[in-house]
């Protein structure tokens, strides 16, 4: 019996340019609960998922002039993990034989108030808006706005997360063949103070380098970091493309990416192999199987000497 | 070591008249914790509580014209189980002992399709409406309107719950000795299709039977039903209005409540106590301690021949 983690990114539960209905999320939950079931019963399998569009959603629609004022990024997290965790569970529970248990849990992680990342916030969030509201925005509520394309947005730190609040109940859990669906957007992000006490900051942690956390901390023999694409290409969007079907961590670090898909998901995994993890895979939600197998997608681990492509 | 099922009542969590903000329902959650704190560890505790203001909130923002068509009730009532979940998960946390672990489970709770109250929806939720209007939106979107007051409302079935989908994986929480928070909002109504899977629904179960049911399956030695007032009244509202102190079910049953607030926590209490539950007690949330003591609230048991009343 192997432990593994399966990141579901937000391109995996929604596909570019659906609407953000229910009906569409429930779909691909579906598609996605069928995917990794196959993995389940044979293994220990913990999921994670994104949250993305769905986070922006509700912050659009908790910064209307409602009767409540805005909600706090950590309360709208701890929402999708309930919308999303709601959804997988469901979808996984209607394809898995009736004697599996799975369940969704809210999970806090805790970061570092002088985690660096909150000099320089990166994750833009949110609406889009003028030069002249994004200013107003700024002084009024403290935000930090940046320019996003022709438009300005609010961004937010993305911290690095330190510890999972509740990883002895998740552990517990596992250990008793259940199915968790764990760590939502990356989990809801807490800050311990001076007392001692937890509280919820405004910042968004990325998903998949709380599945690496994750991984590390439960042990597991695979993280599998899912989304719509088949591999991680080196030269991406260049027509010497290539797709790389395993590489080491280090030579893999040598590489550049995008800061925009893959850099988290390779970064999550190479930090996952380089601190004792056997293997990370990175590639299509549908080929779950083929990656642990080595016959899909990309393989980060040091039990390969030379980078081996995809033709 | 005794195993009690504690109800946060919507009172209980938002005071009459307060904002829906955040810092409102943390210093509520704050209080609650701290009320209930006293009797974890000795024992084995599970909380559940309401959501009829946040998920009435969810359903105004869902139904404004957004990117996304109206989210269906199900889906809004897991977003509270986030939302009350994880605030009353790290507040309690803050007042535990560190080695106290606690856990906020997503709970789905089948209902049957074919529940009378389908055919007589009665629950209120969400916006106002003027008649034109309402009379539009049922041809729209087959909703059930009803008159509340001099406008109109959409109201949804409250179907009685049956099962709960998770109670596995809470029992086996609950046995390691994990503070477990489920079945928010009276749990996810979901209902089992004819090819066995399950789907969420368009309802809303009552909290306090959601709660009476997982006293019986859990096999609780008392259900606390914990609200704003201190106990419950005979002629209520009227000069002669007495607290009751200690009652049996068959007694209870006899008397007549307001189709408000008490009505259905006298219901599920005395449905507990008639199926075998050994003791339910309702009454203030600072009276926690005080009504398992039989020192405050009114407390519904078989172990009792004539009520008993507060002076």
């Amino acid at each position: 019996m192997k432990r593994y983690i399966i990141a579901l990114g937000g391109n995996a539960l929604l596909q570019r340019g659906e609407p953000l209905d229910i009906e569409s999320q429930r779909n691909n939950a579906s598609v996605a609960a069928r995917a990794i079931a196959p993995l389940i019963g044979p293994n220990e399998v913990i999921i994670t998922h994104g949250n993305g569009p769905q986070v922006g959603l509700l912050a659009l629609q908790s910064a209307a002039d409602w009767q409540a004022p805005n909600y706090p990024l950590d309360v709208l997290d701890a929402e999708t993990e309930g919308q999303i965790g709601y959804l997988l569970e469901q979808e996984l529970m209607n394809v898995l034989p009736p004697d599996h248990r799975c369940a969704a849990l809210l999970t806090q992680i805790e970061i570092s108030a002088d985690d660096a990342a909150f000099e320089e916030p990166t994750k833009p969030i949110g609406p889009f808006y003028s030069e002249t509201e994004a200013q107003k925005l700024s002084k009024q509520r403290g935000w930090t706005v940046a320019r996003d394309g022709r438009l300005y947005r609010r961004v937010v730190a993305s911290p690095h997360p330190k510890r999972i609040i509740e990883i002895g109940v998740i552990e517990l859990l596992v250990q008793n063949g259940v199915v968790v669906i764990c760590a939502g957007g990356g989990g809801i992000p807490v800050v311990r103070q001076p007392n001692g006490t937890l509280v919820g900051v405004e910042a968004v942690i990325d998903k998949d380098h709380a599945s690496a956390l994750l991984a590390r901390q439960l042990k597991a023999d695979a993280l599998l970091l899912l989304t719509d694409v088949d591999a991680v290409y080196a030269d991406w969007a260049n027509p010497h493309a290539r797709g790389i079907r395993m590489i080491r961590p280090d030579n893999m670090c040598r590489l550049a990416f995008e800061a925009g898909t893959m850099a988290p998901k390779v970064a999550a995994a190479c930090d996952f192999v380089n601190r004792g993890g056997s293997m990370a895979g990175i590639g299509h939600l549908q080929d779950a199987i083929a990656i642990l197998a080595g016959e899909a997608g990309t393989r980060i681990t040091e039990d390969v000497v030379e980078t081996v492509w995809w033709n």
